[in-house]
């Protein structure tokens, strides 16, 4: 197997510095979206043969380094019970307001209410014939109870925001049951074949550090070390972040994922420890003209040889708009000015 | 005049922390609800009697330290010819988006096509009589720039920030225009009798370091470097800004505002040189009950005591829904711990 992901996340040497992409499957593919004309998101998510199809399309069409599971943070929704839809982001019919809401959620065993989510995994891993590494992933507590609060995407989310100033014991019993369902999920992607698990924390840069600390990195952390034993490197993304570096370090996580906001080198010095990063060239960086951003990623690649691991990423998803060929440029460059 | 604001932008000794919150007029007053039965918002931006009585309804609510001048951000691009609508957001007809667009903008002088709000300026001062000082705003030309791109509110702004990376060049272009108007426009309101100015770098915290210096903190200098002649103070407020706070001293400003992320402590020591900061308790604390803020604000005060010059604000703007009585209760908090 190509390695090369798996050897930098454990800080290991490597000959060149591995390079996967966030959303690197979905929108900016034409066989992607393919795939969509026929079937709508939720269908490819739950369907194992599409969802690995599209798990594999970025492998072949971009040669990245690394796969990671076609799904969605809100999936694990369904072992709560919760109905989820997407237009395109995520909307909740019922989102969880008070405490009856938050007091009345069982927990279902993610192998009975997501079971699509692990047979994609299986049925990934023997597609790729260990070409390259399977990567996992879940929504951190804090962020996917943002979504389940707010019940859709927001700039303020003022609603869970509201949640842990008013009632943050209320708060807390959420995070309790979204940790444990997170765990399981998780857990349940390990046995099933990945390789790797990312936990994505999109929301938790509207958070001040004392609050960040308390309701987010806490449950973020008690997730990582209850994954620790499964023995795969895990990946902690916490977007927005350049506020809360020194607090990163404190997750658990072997690899930092850092945005585009915050340079790797500062990123680094501020985080201190022993960690591999994972980042960072901005999104909007691949609508310049691929000779444009060749100093951008050069200069990225090149801070990244100074880390004790390095995996290059973009700061955040790709853009649904950006052409295929400025990724297969990113590609090209990020292996180019990679070489050791 | 009560001038403790004026004192506390100017680093001169004051015998409390004065207070003023962003969205101090607005939907959070019942008496402001009332206004807005009657008229709309873009009307009662432009009807000077209606935004003179709002402005004034948080002085007479609330006793706070300081009035803002009623208006929007995206105002003055009837200076540039461009219909903005607010539903209640600002949504343009005909974003920018091409180099067409871009180089077909005039400028008309802001007394012709904006003069309800330096005639504002002149009412609110009249009606104040000396009772606190009048604070008049402008937005900074990135964060403008990044409404007439986008077209609307976002959470990505992709369209502006793809424009800075895919063509630099007319982005410049467009910032210099912007940023013409943006000095014209603040000239105007200080002649008409606002005694300090607030520029508002809303979204300029989507942008990193290099980007931030290139094509917001040069422009906003540029704003501020032409005003100081004017003789007011000067207040900066870049939202979400704790990857850019070195950034911030250099944007010419005598007060730097921080929004809730960072503790004012840091700012200060990241920023360095001889500032007044404003700021900066998170608006969603106010969802807490008052007792239990009354802490966070005692520690903000005291944080502000070892600065320079400290006006107490909030983080970002009052969310519409606050109880007023928390409103009150945050006023009186910060008078009991802000006492010298």
């Amino acid at each position: 197997m190509r390695d090369l992901f798996l050897r930098a996340c454990r800080r290991e040497p490597v000959e060149r510095t591995p390079i996967w992409m966030m959303r690197q499957a979905g929108r900016s593919l034409p066989e992607y979206r393919e795939v969509r004309k026929e079937v709508d998101f939720v269908t490819l998510c739950r369907t194992p043969e599409l969802a690995c199809k599209v798990t594999l399309q970025p492998i072949d069409r971009l040669d990245v380094d690394a796969a990671i599971l076609f799904s969605d943070i809100l999936v694990p929704a369904d072992c709560l019970g919760l109905e989820v839809d997407f237009r395109p982001g995520p909307v909740l019919a019922n989102p969880l307001r008070t405490a009856a809401d938050i007091d009345a959620l069982t927990i279902r065993d993610p192998q009975e209410s997501v079971p699509f989510v692990f047979e994609t995994v299986r049925l990934v891993r023997k597609e790729l014939e260990g070409r390259v590494p399977l990567i996992g992933f879940a929504g951190a507590p804090f962020t996917v109870a943002a979504y389940l609060v707010e019940g859709k995407g927001s700039k303020s989310f003022s609603h869970p925001l509201r949640l842990l100033w008013g009632e943050p014991q209320l708060a807390h019993r959420l995070f309790e049951r979204l940790t444990e369902v997170t765990i399981a999920y998780l857990r349940g992607q390990v046995e099933a074949g990945a390789q790797a698990i990312q936990l994505f924390d999109s929301w938790a840069g509207l958070l001040d550090r004392k609050l960040f600390r308390e309701f987010a990195l806490r449950y973020a952390r008690r997730v990582l070390d209850a994954l620790r034993p499964a023995g795969v490197p895990m990946i902690y993304f916490a977007l927005n972040a350049g506020h809360l570096m020194e607090e990163l370090g404190e997750s658990g996580a072997d690899v930092i994922g850092v945005d585009w906001r915050t340079e790797l080198s500062r990123a680094a010095a501020l985080v201190g420890g022993e960690f591999a990063y994972q980042g960072n060239l901005d999104p909007c960086a691949l609508m310049a003209k691929p000779a444009d951003i060749d100093d951008r990623v050069a200069a990225i690649v090149d801070a990244g040889k100074q880390l004790p691991g390095h995996i290059f990423n973009l700061g955040h998803g790709v853009l649904p708009d950006t052409p295929v060929e400025h990724l297969q440029a990113l590609v090209a460059a990020v292996r180019k000015h990679g070489a050791r």
